[in-house]
């Protein structure tokens, strides 16, 4: 067995218990009674712990040294393999372990500081979690050679750096200012949508995501559709585990859901099984992720062909209602609003959120925002990006889980992902000429087809710019995304 | 941190990983779509791989030497880790992955083979499966001082001899080769029952068996209740999780299947919890947890008193027949019958079946019984046993996956769980003298509380014959259980 031989083995042992962690993630969140809450934490700690120990125990680092590979995914995989360790090993385990009780200790404080939009809480909390995070990044900036806040942002999203991000995120909050009044302008002149009008139940709303969501691509063999508190797509990727909540109210919230979580899963699903329980064969990360379940639910699924397929499949569902014709559903799906919450936004306004956030937690990092200052610096931030203020904490700083739990660096792969689906939409409708009209049919496959050859197929091959340049011959390009929002708001 | 609060910690971290592996396994059987399979195999094989590995570590063998415990449950919890130990490192990996790779060979013949009826195909395979068994229980024989078919015994339920069980089962075979007729004589001048008319929906069953078993003191925030093709009781002491099969034109197997496993599962939930995660804190073993199953279901749920319960809950869900009266329930799920397939058997004739199997294992084992002898044997044995003789080998030696997947020494635990769950309700029933009143008002709790103290709270403090010592004044006497059939069976 040559040095690379063993690496292989046990970064598949690894990536086992990771599936296998994966599954309890979802059953803890999908399946299991309530009881059962502190044995899972028992259970998931040792997986974690047990992958830790595997990863850096000593003979690791020999192996590394000596481990040639050949071909360039072989040679891909042992880079990744070597940055995984590389990371791994460059934090103490007490700031590990500190951070680990830090951020436990905060979450569960700002989960009763948010109901009570109580910032004076958590701030002491959210002091110490900074703190840590700032060493963190310290040290993992001494090793990989990153700025701080890069070394953050490269744990959820590899092959992309905040000099990069920035200019991006500012031409587009310039060209935000202008073009928002103007798309409320549009949409003012066209009237209030028509409520979707039920009833919607459950049961029909379930079948009919279900349906949706196999008819996209995704097999019954290889996937389920649950319900959870918090929707999410877990699992593994010959097992994806789809979970949504259903609000009889409001299909869309379940339909979209699902279409977005579907988008997900069949991202794992296309990435090549060659490569299973490897560094190279995971998805490429978190704006990766998120640029392919953007691509279903923004780019395909809310576009105009599809939503004239979507429209017959709920009449048929919900009954033959006018509300739910293609333009009405359009009216009710597309439209934007300034508001204070990330996670109701809109997609012209979401990336406002993103880069406030951004901005913020870069300041931060970076030692030039402390705690005491968020309130009032994220209410002007936000009053400069979309021109409202928000009325308390919890419609502010305190909004978002992220930062509370240890989560900086996460926030731009929002945008990032929105902006790549619409570069990555325009060149899959330039190689693909008939994608719409499959999409009229509810038919993903030719945009499928593409996405399994550009990006699934690749996995972790190529850091972020590189699969971007790869897919559609440039780095990421913010004007596909401006292009495609003026085409769908700023069309009068 | 002394020898044995590392090997405190050490063993937890193993069992974690045991929990993690029963939770997947529950999944692979109620959730998983058909394509996750090999992806859990290797999860599966991971997990047992660390366990392993963890337990094996030279240096627990040094832990083991040095530790001391204070106080009987840690010596007794001491005393396990170090039998769990010798077990571990008494067999060869040679022998123990020839095993894994000969039994999952010969399991996957036995399927097409039983199909078949076709003996010849599986014979090869069953041949190597003994040899490597015979090689195990030497083996095992040799570190634990047991004789070879004890060894593997051993390995099912602690704490119990051949030469205990033998006389006892002897006893049984010539007590039912007089009872039997007699009982069928009975049975046959009361006439047919009517058969149990519905319609039983399986969405109405469900809501009774879920009903039923939260009613016998499970409870909703600690358990599941799902479905598979195979039922059982899976999941860890704060979230089992039960399976069934919903039969509509049967709700028989649902209703008696969900009780039967609730007893499996109350045993778990009254498993002491300040020995979670440790050897000493687990179930007695086979024997004594299906002794839990049965108090439940045949020595509980079958009685006069919880049949006229039962017969209520069932009216209230499937309409007010009068085949559901209790006393034509009674005369449907408290029947004699002669016949090939031990799964199948009433509680008269099951040991008979398990006594069958005992006589031809041991034989195997101990070298007096060859596979190509088998057929011939079984056939024999059973016209002995029962008077009646298999018409093909799929009703035959054919019938049970045991063998042919490597698990001898398994089969006494039905009968002596059966035997235990008489003795052991006769001991409650003169201890709680109100406890078939509340049978009749569906109130499992005083036999509950009784059987906590006396039984699940012991968990695997005492072997199982000395735990049958303590909760009712002696080992396991055949007589508690042939006076119970003798009242349920032989009363004119």
């Amino acid at each position: 067995m040559t040095a690379y031989d063993r690496l292989l083995a046990r970064f598949s042992r690894i990536a086992a218990l990771g599936e296998a962690a994966a599954m309890l993630h979802w059953d803890a969140s999908a399946m299991m009674p309530l009881g059962g809450g502190t044995a899972r934490g028992e259970q998931l700690a040792t997986l974690a712990g047990l992958s830790h120990e595997m990863l850096t125990d000593p003979c690791v680092e020999d192996d590394l040294a000596e481990a040639e590979a050949e071909g360039e995914w072989h040679a891909a995989n042992l880079a990744l393999m070597r940055r995984t360790h590389l990371r791994a090993t460059a934090l103490p385990v007490e700031l590990v372990e500190a951070t680990a009780r830090a951020n436990s200790a905060c979450e569960k404080v700002w989960r009763d500081a948010k109901a009570r939009s109580d910032f004076s809480a958590v701030r002491p909390f959210l002091e110490e979690v900074l703190r840590l995070q700032r060493e963190t990044a310290q040290a993992l900036a001494a090793r990989t050679g990153l700025s701080a806040y890069d070394a953050l942002m490269d744990s959820f999203q590899r092959g992309v750096t905040a000099a990069e991000v920035e200019p991006v995120f500012e031409a587009y909050a310039a060209w935000l200012a202008e073009a928002l009044p103007r798309a409320e302008d549009i949409q003012a002149r066209q009237g209030e949508p028509l409520p979707l009008r039920g009833p919607f139940p459950a049961a029909a709303q379930r079948e009919l995501c279900r349906s949706l969501s196999l008819r996209l691509g995704l097999e019954e063999s290889h996937s389920r559709l649950d319900e959870s508190l918090h929707p999410f797509c877990g699992g593994t990727p010959t097992d994806v585990r789809i979970t949504t909540f259903y609000s009889e109210a409001d299909p869309a919230k379940a339909i979209l859901g699902v279409l977005h979580e579907t988008g997900h899963a069949l991202y794992e699903r296309g990435l090549p099984a060659g490569f299973a329980r490897q560094p190279v064969g995971e998805a490429a990360g978190m704006a990766a992720h998120e640029s392919q379940s953007l691509i279903v639910e923004m780019q395909a699924c809310r576009s105009d062909p599809f939503l004239r397929f979507l429209s017959g499949e709920m009449r048929a569902s919900f009954g033959d209602d006018p509300s739910l014709d293609a333009g009405n559903l359009a009216r009710n799906w597309r439209r934007v609003e300034r508001g204070f919450i990330r996670v109701d936004a809109d997609e012209m306004t979401y990336p406002a959120h993103v880069i406030l956030r951004f901005r913020l937690e870069r300041a931060m990092i970076e030692g030039r925002l402390e705690v005491a200052d968020l309130p009032g610096a994220w209410a002007e931030g936000l009053r400069v990006l979309l021109g409202i203020t928000p009325p308390d904490d919890a419609r502010g700083c305190l909004q978002d889980i992220h930062w509370h739990d240890g989560a900086f660096g996460y926030f731009p792969s929002y945008t990032l992902g929105a902006m790549a689906a619409a570069q990555l939409m325009k060149a899959a409708r330039a190689a693909e000429p008939g994608l719409d009209a499959a999409l009229e049919r509810g038919d993903l496959s030719p945009l499928l087809g593409w996405l399994r050859r550009e990006v699934h197929g690749r996995a972790s091959l190529l850091g972020f710019q590189d699969l971007m340049r790869a897919a559609t011959g440039k780095g990421l390009d913010p004007s596909d995304f401006t292009a495609h929002l003026s085409a769908r708001y700023l069309a009068e």
